[in-house]
């Protein structure tokens, strides 16, 4: 059985676990609390040196971490991945757009405010980080203003993937009402199949 | 005939040349120069919204940016690629890790000293990206004791996208003489046939 080591506040954990349940997969959900540094053991920098959470264990025994990886591995061969070349290419496109221009903004953002890590020191990459955040959401928009789902007008792990962050990017104080075609958007990727909510939403 | 958009400075850019030239793919170069701006013209952000070098024009007319989508799309089908589907989920796994904990802290702390973006309040940032980049080189370290190549034993796309900012990593002020795995592993890359140099290395 596959297992998933994730925290359940964060979204990267989360998008594994909303491509497992849609796929039927079973698997197990240990956890490990971030916040109380369970990353930096050396129990788990065996499973990824990178000491970051998700790692999907496989089973062979061999850990996967990186959490778009892991969705490229699991949807293989599912509806959540394309067969065309371009196609691949493009939702590929979108993991990596929201792992560089998304991530590290949005979620870093929401983090530093709900774990009190909003430093004095930080205020310049803070701002720094809305400003970028803001220009995501404002490429994503664009985007949807165009298409229903981001990848060949059909629900795939580029919508999961984006999915994780930017529902709760209000709890990183963005104002998605700014952007109703992403509001939308949301709405249509919660009314999927099989969807479940994240915690601590 | 394929057409990349890039710049002669973004080792972004470059791992596509070098993936089109190790494959033997005809295509031209556009270079677009990002310092003064380039990439935020009307006539750009029509190929990229998201307004970043690399971009791949495709025969069919259509723009794919993102420098490790483009890599997976072009070394489809070839060597530089595993057939295995873990094999391929570990590529993905380097490319993320690249994208993530790697290029934003090396190739960043590199582009501020080269072109005197250092400013007084990026004093704080910058320290962090220099402890998180030796982070990411600690990693690459500890994998490369143990393994030629990235993944599989094996060149592949995975050692093409870390080799791109892990080499000019020196012009960041990152030591690499601290590495010896790195700094071997960064000589079986540039012995590979096909190999070209970045240029202004």
């Amino acid at each position: 059985m596959l297992t998933l080591y994730g925290d359940r506040d964060s979204g990267n954990s989360y998008k594994v676990e909303l491509v497992l349940t849609q796929l039927g997969k079973p698997h197990r959900y240990v956890v490990i609390d971030t916040l109380k540094g369970e990353t930096r053991t050396a129990e788990f920098l065996a499973k990824n040196p990178n000491g970051r959470v998700p790692v999907l264990e496989i089973d062979d025994g061999t850990y996967l971490p990186e959490s778009n990886a892991i969705l490229c591995y699991l949807a293989e061969g599912s509806a959540l991945m394309p067969t065309d070349r371009l196609e691949r290419a493009q939702v590929l496109q979108w993991l990596f757009f929201e792992q560089y221009n998304h991530e590290p903004n949005i979620a870093t953002a929401r983090h530093w405010l709900r774990a009190g890590l909003l430093t004095p020191e930080r205020e310049y990459a803070f701002a720094q980080k809305r400003l970028a955040g803001y220009a995501a959401l404002g490429v994503m928009e664009d985007h949807l203003e165009r298409h229903r789902f981001f990848v060949g007008e059909r629900y795939s792990i580029a919508d999961i993937c984006l999915y994780a962050y930017t529902h709760v990017a209000g709890q990183g104080d963005f104002d998605l009402a700014r952007f109703p075609a992403v509001e939308a958007w949301l709405d249509r990727v919660r009314s999927q199949p099989g969807h479940v909510a994240m915690l601590k939403d």
